[in-house]
């Protein structure tokens, strides 16, 4: 059986992808490891996958060194990442190691331990920066002009990638991941955060109520991370080695937009009030991707709808 | 009086820019920080230039911090690096932490404790990657595509250095410097080694030896660090903010050549033998610089011929 090793296993990401191997029966010997001990239950899957956490902070190679010199994995998902842009205004240093060195460690460790296993390299659509409206939807050969500490973390990441393959051969795939959302995800990220505000308006038994927010007329592309693990596992085990792609809805929608859905969904009226320190220092004004890359090359289609979406993460939540 | 704030400051370049400005008579308040003791005499510069040696990780922020706010400088000279590719590639991880990481912990720290200080960031020739033959001599717009784990470390403090200059208006002027060389440099960069190999099968009495290197066949610019630092103090003093300017000498030579002008300097006839163990695992082959920027925007000019620093160097080292 295929050995398979996640990293940054207890987020949100590494949750759906085993439930997306479950569901599709598509049997692993899996690894995980995270700095955080995962809350999400994954004995539900121990009829059919075999699923072992260990603990790891991945700033400590010696410790990656012994988990892959043990496990020997043929593949690597490296979902391990800091990865709030909001975050890495605040702590630049401290972002820029938990996603750049850790994924050099983990490049080392595997050219060392175990060269012929493939690793997929999680990047962002963040990488882009500012595009021009004319050239959206953003394909993969698009400029890249990071305008955060954490996207110019992840062009790095891209860059070492690259290094790593052309200097020795090195199995690596690469994405540029867009916004994903879904049940499950962490409450200091936008949706969530407005979707856990709106739902406390609810329960307190009003019909309206005000919510602070960033920059509301920003345009995100929107994908659901059931459909993001889809592509994942696709490109894990179909992707071109040293190519990257894009991983994205292909529609924009502006974050008021967004605000509007789920207080539509909870049935409740929302009045909006820019607090200026969520407005970041310099950001991205509309992000739309195209997958046609994925799409044409690997047969990816994405299945959930973003109303879809948005109702799964209410009812999650409620 | 300009108070200067000097990084790296026991490395050899930080010895030729005091030695710059002590011979320019352009009278500066010095604070050098370095994590090893400087090896160079300060004192014989003392009637005229006040310089301070602080002992300090730049990895440890609270440090950094500490130093800024009593010092608050006008100007810093960012020079600290791991700047050797080949350490880079036997220790990514720290390489890339000693550059990346104390360039984001002193740009914090600026921002916080003296944001109108200008910082020069030093960069590396080694951000542009193969160029083809007819891009050469290379200018600022050349597209980069770096080919170590060093070379990634430079293209992102560059990329980290335009996002706090566009978020706040941080004031940064960036170099890509070209292989430099001069007296004092540290035995273990490329010109220093060979002379200090040569001058070992001259001081043994033999008129012939042999000296194992890398590939001779690569083509490198290198600029003499006395025009370097000039460069460096006009860049600081009257460049543009948020500009890369190339500093190099506009000449390619062969390592090959290298040897053959040393060991006619010190009289010796010179055999070389390639050690697989010194090739690297992806290498530029040919690095040619254009200055055109600095000389026509600054009115930069280069003093020191190639044939000069080298007698220089076989003088020092001798």
């Amino acid at each position: 059986m295929n050995k398979l090793l996640i990293t940054g296993f207890s987020g949100f990401v590494a949750s759906h992808f085993i439930e997306y191997l479950y569901k599709e029966k598509l049997q692993y010997d899996v690894c995980g490891i995270d700095i955080n001990e995962p809350t999400h239950d994954y004995g539900q899957y121990s009829d059919f996958l075999d699923i072992d956490f260990k603990k790891a902070d991945m700033m400590d190679i010696d410790r990656v060194h012994d988990i892959l010199t043990e496990f020997q994995p043929d593949y690597i998902l490296h979902l391990a990442a800091f990865s709030s842009v909001a975050y890495s205004w605040k702590h630049p240093s401290e972002s820029f190691m938990n996603n750049c060195n850790i994924f050099l460690n983990l490049v080392s460790v595997v050219r060392d331990v175990c060269p012929n296993c493939r690793i997929l390299s999680v990047g962002s659509s963040e990488e882009y920066g500012n595009v021009p409206h004319e050239n959206l939807p953003i394909r993969e050969n698009q400029r890249k002009e990071p305008l955060s500490p954490y996207a110019v973390a992840r062009v790095s990441q891209e860059m070492l990638s690259k290094v790593y393959v052309d200097a020795y051969g090195m199995d690596i795939v690469l994405t540029r991941s867009f916004n994903h959302i879904g049940p499950r995800q962490d409450e200091r990220f936008v949706v969530p955060s407005f979707i856990r505000r709106i739902l406390d308006i609810k329960k307190s038994g009003r019909i309206e109520g005000e919510i602070e927010t960033g920059d509301l007329t920003i345009v995100r592309d929107f994908v659901d991370v059931r459909d993001v693990v889809k592509a994942y596992h696709l490109l894990l085990t179909s992707g071109k080695k040293g190519e990257v792609y894009n991983i994205c809805s292909g529609k924009g929608i502006t974050l008021q937009k967004i605000v509007d859905m789920i207080a539509d969904e909870a049935g409740v009226r929302v009045v909006t009030r820019t607090n200026p320190e969520f407005v970041r220092p310099s950001d991205n004004m509309e992000i739309v991707g195209s997958a046609y890359k994925l799409e044409s090359e690997l047969g990816w289609k994405r299945e959930y709808k973003f109303d879809r979406t948005i109702r799964d993460m209410v009812a999650y939540m409620e």
